[in-house]
């Protein structure tokens, strides 16, 4: 990962690339899983900035849907879905510094079929929801339980889909409140961002002492949008390496690859997510790649690119990115 | 006040109608207000169901704002707005139980002008938000400070407007999540609609043991939608009386007056809102009323009643309402 | 109608409030109601400034169903429905000026049960629809024939609405465009919007010579926002008297009865119909009323009226409305 | 190109993928371009099915903005915008059928700087404009002229974007509508879908006998969402061929390349137009590609492909695919 020694995370950060302690952040040591994002809850985890932790996460399921017989209806709680491994404290951050995260692997873990997909009542985006709401009856109530492993996701005796692995819920915690984990907001959380897997960088704003990370919700893989309400969710081994810039202060997290740099929205409707990601786009390309704002607006809408994360959860997200060619 | 004795409130309540002890809920006793709504804060008192108290409610500004030059920019840190009394428990509320409050009266606090309305960058249905995020310059940020006693709202020499007092947050604890006081949601919060006031009962999902009830953000008048961003914002002395429905399992806050019920929603984008409080009402309808839930919904196109409650809050709250003549 | 004489219409009309000849728009007159509002159709007459109109509109399903089996699905034909009366040309319009028409009276025509109101599939705010596109079953498919005079509408035996009429749809033609009669725009069109009855005056922009003004759409009552998607709908003799008030560039319709004036907007989301009429309206008060933007903008914050027209047609409405008493 | 053998077009067209007549649809033979699109106007040209047409495009601001001192508020007059050859006949086109249109090629005309960028006052998804109507001032209004060739888009002494050029609007008649041409809809009209370019056919509804084919609006690029409002604007020769497919009744475009299928939808909110495109895609998979209908919606959440055309125009556009080498 020749790049690295390139990025902001590399470049601006108290490690400098530099690797430190690895962590193992377990089952067992984690203990509670956590199902909403706040400074309410005590850490599992202090680290160093430049530091590896090693993640055992959980599906959003929180593996209660063991075969396609049990029904989500049947054996969720709400809101207790989604499970975040964390708080992870990093010693020095303070509110107005961000967090670097970097995804150097994720691995299944468990007995197959490890992954789950379902079309869950009132959920997903062809359906009426909770805040959608209308009096048509659900769709169907499915489960589908899906062999995972590095090489495939098979999906269906015709199909098999590319592992893709990425992470659908990080963030840093919010000043004051504390956000179910099913939703995305300026913290991070439930972005459902298929760029945020292996080999990306996902810079966090820290808005309380020690950021308190959390993360959770692999996916093995993921289509724009999420259509359907969920993705290949599976418990996995993600293996993270934390870094702290200092006096970086962000509105909503930024992402960062081999290819491309993205600013990520999470609002509703979907305009304003797009809305979001652009305009901190645009004001990034001003502030640190030496772009005129108006230029890097016209610029954007010749070569601007843009992933639709989900347009399922409580606020839906959009991520707009630009090819690093052009930052140079 | 005749007509509470054939409430739902005094129909249903533990209570049944009857008045217990007045409690006193001063600036002194609240001691810390609070800027989230959720379970992790420490009670500032118990109440028994029947019982009134009388509280003395902050300005949205938490009485920051005292002059025409205090901008909200400058003496505002966000996210420390829209204060909060609370939490009250309520004895023997469980989750599934409702909380039924009555307002009684609302009074001017403090000297004049009390009253204050702002335009805030950044904020307000006509302007850029952090939501609908544009590149636009922001509109001028103006602070008005009106004089406001019981019989008008003195807005300018031009005009002065009646005085219709309504609390713009009202709300029981969320069961996990801490949500912050300027945002409604399923729970109640940052509703701003003018129908909650003297003479209105409304009815608040208990989520949590004892209810965890928050009250605060008094108004002297609103017009629909709260276009600018800010009602007239005042401090007041709100006395209201609780009682507590048990078995009554609501996803969404409703109203009652001598002439309506109503169904409360709130989201974004605003037709969302709208979604829910009508299917709220329908389903209301069908539930309690004897209504075919299609008749309903036929019917409430013929003589539903809406209420623009804001559509500048980080969602936005409409009221669907009928007239209680046609539930017999 | 003493107001009459101090309404905008009144006091700059063209005919200045004096009534010339009054025009029979019978069905045989008619002849070929019209699907599309715009350029391209013959106009049926052709009216001087201050002339009367009575107006033969049939009901949005163009008499088709005319018994509760009569299920839209089978009988209508989209796209045609909501046939409208007209083009009306006036003399001396032009691009630029308005016309303002003033409903004198609605009556009810042919024998009852002469209203009708449907549930139609993938159509009304609680449905999948052609726009919010599910894979939601239809709801179930309902028609109701429903008596109407001029005492009441009755519904059930249970229920019997007020007769409250108004115009669903009216407006003068675009300048190239011809759109569909479902749709409302900066035009007017199928606005639905249950202040536009008797007593009214509706202010449309003149797009092209003559102005082709368009209506039809009878409701015998509605409630706000036509959840189900359809009001009573029934046969009218609407009688209408139009004004032409020169050189009044409006971009959008405006509405005044004796008690308030209104801008009205249409877009989707909601939010953005809301947006228009109130943004329409602090201009309108600015230009013409004698407020500073920002006092305008402030104040309708504390008493600005907002009517959910419709949020169940291609585009949705929303009038934003102020008290004549603060205009002075 | 050899997949075309297997395309749709090939293969159910009537010309079954042989090449008909050639004709020149020049500046000339044009005459008069159009700004709506719809039934009123008369046909350009009739062709057969499997014949080419070379199209002389006209820029969308219509030749006017010559320098970066034409303002577009000074020489446009809306609604002339964005001009349309056409409308082409089609021999054999009746309602219920599709028109195929593939795009053979697509070359710059005219001297250089040819292409032309505008940041428009109140247009563009970053700014308030005529639908989300706001009171903030409009950006700065700034007109780009750029040198393009089949090499590259010369946008600043920094950065050369790549040559990928697309139509941004390509459409055949509404039934009774005329539509402006800035609009996309359910015919088609202003979609602003890069993956509209050579080598790529587009599926059009047929809802009039002869289709009526509008095509023009080239752009050398454009990025996703389009998100200043305009893409690099320029006049292009635009080679198409065009086949008919009978009895294949669409509600909505579809486009196919060598690598994917994707669906088209134009709506607001966005999420509208996404659920559109999926809805359809989903159906689409169902109808022709042997999917159960849930497992089409299940596996498109983890593999769709999503394309933002833009999030600009009177309704937005979102394209929804899927890799063909999923539906063997």
């Amino acid at each position: 990962m020749e790049w690295l020694k390139t990025s902001i995370m590399h470049m601006r950060g108290v490690a400098h690339g530099s690797i430190g302690t690895t962590h193992e952040l377990t089952e067992a040591k984690q203990g509670k899983y956590h199902f909403t994002i706040g400074p309410y809850t005590d850490p599992v985890l202090s680290i160093k900035p430049g530091d590896r932790v090693v993640v055992q996460t959980r599906d959003a399921f929180d593996g209660l849907v063991k075969t396609a017989q049990d029904l989500p209806s049947k054996v969720l709680k709400m809101p207790f879905v989604n499970p975040q491994n964390g708080p992870i404290m990093v010693e020095g951050a303070e509110k107005g510094d961000v967090l670097a995260v970097y995804i150097e692997s994720m691995a299944p873990r468990g007995d197959n079929p490890r992954g789950t997909c379902a079309m869950i009542p009132q959920f997903g985006a062809l359906s009426g929801t909770s805040l959608t709401a209308l009096l048509s009856d659900s769709l169907p109530e499915i489960v589908r339980k899906i062999d995972v492993d590095e090489d495939g996701v098979y999906w269906s005796p015709r199909v098999t889909l590319p592992y893709r692995p990425h992470i659908g819920t990080l963030s840093c915690s919010p000043e004051i409140d504390s956000i179910n984990t099913l939703t995305p907001d300026s913290h991070g959380g439930n972005m459902d961002l298929p760029d945020m897997g292996p080999g990306s960088i996902t810079y966090l704003p820290v808005r309380i002492a020690g950021g308190r990370l959390f993360i959770g919700d692999a996916h093995a893989c993921q289509g724009d949008g999420e259509v359907c309400g969920t993705a290949v969710e599976y418990p996995s081994t993600t293996t993270i390496h934390v870094d702290l810039i200092k006096g970086w202060a962000l509105e909503w997290p930024r992402l960062e690859n081999d290819k491309i740099v993205m600013a990520i929205g999470s609002a509703r409707p979907l305009e304003d997510a797009a809305r979001i990601a652009y305009k901190e786009l645009v004001l990034w390309m001003e502030a640190e790649f030496g772009y005129d704002r108006w230029d890097a607006y016209m610029m954007l809408s010749q070569c601007g690119k843009v992933r639709l994360g989900n347009f399922v959860d409580p606020k839906y997200t959009v991520g707009a990115g630009i090819e690093k060619k052009y930052l140079g």
